[in-house]
């Protein structure tokens, strides 16, 4: 199975990964935690086959790390939900987003930051000693365009933006 | 080409592995940061197929994680040294391990626990406001046996933790 190169992909946890291996799993589970629920979703926004995606859907359902449920708007879609183990791979995600920015920057910044909603402070994965420190889970930040966000880029969470607001006031 | 199935090591890194894709990457890495250089180290602490080893070392030299260096002892061999872009996934590891001890448990606990050289407290990896705590390096922490340890991962920490003070009594 030959696989897309994800070197040029806007995205340095894309970049990262590039170096590091076949990944597409997480790059699911990022495009997850950014509010994206339909196959068909997933497919447009990560340049995906249809059959790899297949697999990797099953595969992160099996292990227990997305859910699969009926729409809520339209029963005949499924939805893949993340369940609380899929949730706590942010610092996961984080931590090769960082790597991949400090790594394999391409000379104009990050493309997107990570930011406390409540701060509006970038924070930073990093390894502290537990008693020091206050864990940030996915509720309490926001992914922000980065000095070398592509237009691409900021349309898309610009998008994504939109998205969650929806999902605020629908909530 | 078939992998073999990370999900029987005695490694909670391995089994969040088994859940999201293909990491020899990261296995090589982890195992340069306990110490190993050689190419039959690599071989038999990580039982990974000749062939692999070598195209996922060859890769990790290209993309700068590792450098090939003449053995210091032998210069017919060669030896695999972490750089520090290879030293500065430290916590992408150890959110992997963590997340791995969390929801890949076979409820004996974590095989093995980070923790920081100077006070023995154990160290977690997490998302925090870049202002509060103070990041560890490779250079502080070392990989202790946790309630899940296995004889084998004693032996095998037991060992690395002797080839540590040796590099550090040669330095």
């Amino acid at each position: 199975m030959k696989r897309t190169s994800f070197a040029d992909m806007n995205c340095s946890l894309a970049r990262a990964l590039e170096d590091v291996g076949e990944w597409w799993s997480l790059m699911i589970v990022r495009e997850a935690m950014y509010g994206t629920r339909r196959f068909d979703g997933f497919c447009e926004r990560l340049g995906i086959a249809r059959n790899v995606l297949t697999t990797r859907l099953n595969r992160l359902v099996e292990v227990g790390v997305l859910t699969r449920e009926p729409a809520a708007d339209d029963p005949r879609f499924s939805e893949y939900v993340l369940t609380a183990k899929g949730r706590d791979l942010l610092p996961v995600l984080a931590a090769l987003l960082h790597w991949g920015d400090r790594w394999r920057s391409r000379g104009d910044g990050p493309p997107v930051v990570i930011t406390e909603i409540a701060t509006g402070r970038e924070v930073q994965p990093m390894l502290v000693r537990t008693v020091e420190g206050d864990p940030l889970d996915l509720e309490d930040v926001v992914v922000a365009p980065g000095p070398g966000a592509t237009s691409q880029t900021r349309d898309r969470l610009a998008e994504r933006a939109r998205r969650r607001d929806e999902a605020t006031a629908d909530g």
